[in-house]
């Protein structure tokens, strides 16, 4: 029986570098603007960002992508969420129609926004009693995720919508870096203390019910993922492949990112964190990975919120790059 | 003999209160928005810092300003800078010509760009040898700093350009808080460790010099300041007594802040730091007030890029408070 998750593995294991021909050009014209070197800090950083994994010397951002992928969740028969599992459907609807924050954000700074639902009527298993998918649909999903964004942005943004994922994303971290539940859940969307302690117990359950297939990263998803972190899982590896850097968002966007820096640490290297969540293990989940966020504002919205705001200073400091003066045409005076 | 500073000081110190109807306005209505409550983080208390000093229910941003003031400064004299002086000049020619950071920063989020230079040709004087400007002028410049924005915008960014100001900063934060210039200087536009160490004894030299006039906030911004901080310091008052929300941009801007700060701390409640510069004694600056950056970017330009930074986060707060949808409107199932 062939394994489903053969190509995805080498996806992420033969993955191609970074072009620091293109950084240095970028390095070269950034040294020249009428400004002191490195003093628009981590703004110099996110131009070479995208120069290195688009592969261009003179990096664009003409179709940036926000794309939101939606899913559900049997765990949430938990008692996990403090809202109940249709608001999936009815915020894919709100953010078609331009009433979510992620539209709002989008429709300002003029990003394309792309809703992916996945399957919202059948929710994945309750992965406190059984698999959240077969591995095949798993895969299937990984792949869903990868064609989604084929041929597409010159850079995305990846977020997420689904009642119940910070649970998902809790127990994909305590099964990938140990601890318990209470380690790794937080308040998500809102939870009481008595909510709180559901969700540690139900990633405690998960974890015992699934203890024989926590050694490999593609099963742990599989066990104890959902469709949604399956997609952006695919997302990401496609865009590396085809030279879009990635900006992830917040809490269960980053649960993408760990299942591809546990097949490879260089698989994630074309992605930047956009923002730390309030959600509290979201700081420790991007310290195990040795990551550092851009924006710290303190939210835990999800749909790409985090990941679109970093898109403002991506677009920022892409035009800086291109429309400043420099030395010469302005007529400044340089360095001593 | 009047007081030259007697106005100002009385302006600081009886200064108007924010409006807390408008922030529990601004409260009722986003709690309606579709997001869990607190789910967007500082972006909330962006639009609720808008409504409280603006006085209003319903917030605007529809006349944002980012003003930079410019001065040049006799301590350059004892090699305190990387850059020439006439770099001052140089770079106002370059914020009205579009090639500066700031002007493009404004250019990209559509802000007001104001910029207002002071005597140029006549910088202040050398303060390790003489005072920077006599009371009267200082006193002058501060009400053009309020005058310049009379009248004007619903948000304000303040920002500087002057070469040399980072050691005038300096010994402003020294006088104040104590410690030596050491604890004080930084890098600034880039100086070598020669450069630091000749800003270190600059600001050492001018404590001594002045040091039977570093008891009044006032008289330690006439001796060791420069005009631009003056100016922005009237210019921050001038905009309390307004209704204008203020962003305060980094290490020298701040510097007209702590001058505020240090004749009645509720002179600075309308202002946002909008981010901690690179510059190493600005975080000991803010810890000292009190406040929080909003950003850190490890910028470290001046010339407003900060504070500018800061305005299109709130640009982007006060669109999804007024743009998103209610639960109500978008048929979305609030928490149960």
């Amino acid at each position: 029986m062939s394994d489903p998750f053969a190509e995805i593995v080498e996806l992420l294991t033969i993955v191609p570098e970074g072009n620091e021909e293109a950084v240095d050009a970028v390095r070269e014209h950034d040294a020249q603007l009428t400004k002191p070197p490195g003093s628009l800090g981590k703004l110099e950083g996110l131009v070479e960002w995208l120069a290195r994994w688009q592969g261009k010397s003179k990096p664009t951002l003409a179709s940036p992508m926000v794309a939101i992928f939606a899913g559900n969740h049997g765990v949430t028969d938990q008692g996990v969420s403090a809202f109940p599992r249709e608001v999936t459907r009815q915020m894919v609807a709100n953010f078609t129609e331009g009433g979510a924050a992620i539209s709002q954000i989008c429709a300002l700074h003029e990003f394309n926004l792309r809703v992916f639902e996945l399957a919202l009527e059948q929710p994945t298993g309750d992965i406190t009693l059984t698999a959240a998918m077969d591995d095949k649909t798993c895969a299937a999903t990984i792949a869903y995720g990868m064609e989604a964004i084929a041929g597409g942005p010159d850079c995305l943004a990846i977020g997420e919508m689904g009642i119940g994922n910070t649970t998902i994303a809790a127990a994909i971290c305590a099964a990938l870096y140990g601890g318990s539940g209470v380690d790794w859940v937080g308040r998500g969307t809102g939870v009481n203390d008595e909510g709180l302690r559901r969700k540690a117990e139900a990633v405690d359950r998960a974890l015992a019910r699934h203890k024989d297939a926590l050694g490999d990263p593609m099963k742990i998803l599989a066990r104890l993922g959902g469709r949604e972190i399956a997609a952006m899982l695919g997302a990401l590896v496609a865009a590396r492949h085809q030279k879009t850097p990635v900006l992830v968002d917040g809490f269960v966007a980053t649960s993408a990112a760990v299942i591809a820096h546990a097949v490879n640490p260089a698989a994630i290297d074309h992605c930047i964190f956009a923002h730390v969540s309030a959600e509290q293990a979201h700081r420790q989940m991007l310290s195990k990975m040795g990551v550092t966020p851009l924006l710290d504002l303190g939210m835990r919205l999800g749909e790409g919120s985090g990941a679109a705001l970093g898109m403002v200073m991506v677009k920022t400091a892409l035009h800086l790059h291109t429309h400043m003066a420099t030395f010469a045409s302005a007529g400044v005076s340089n360095k001593d």
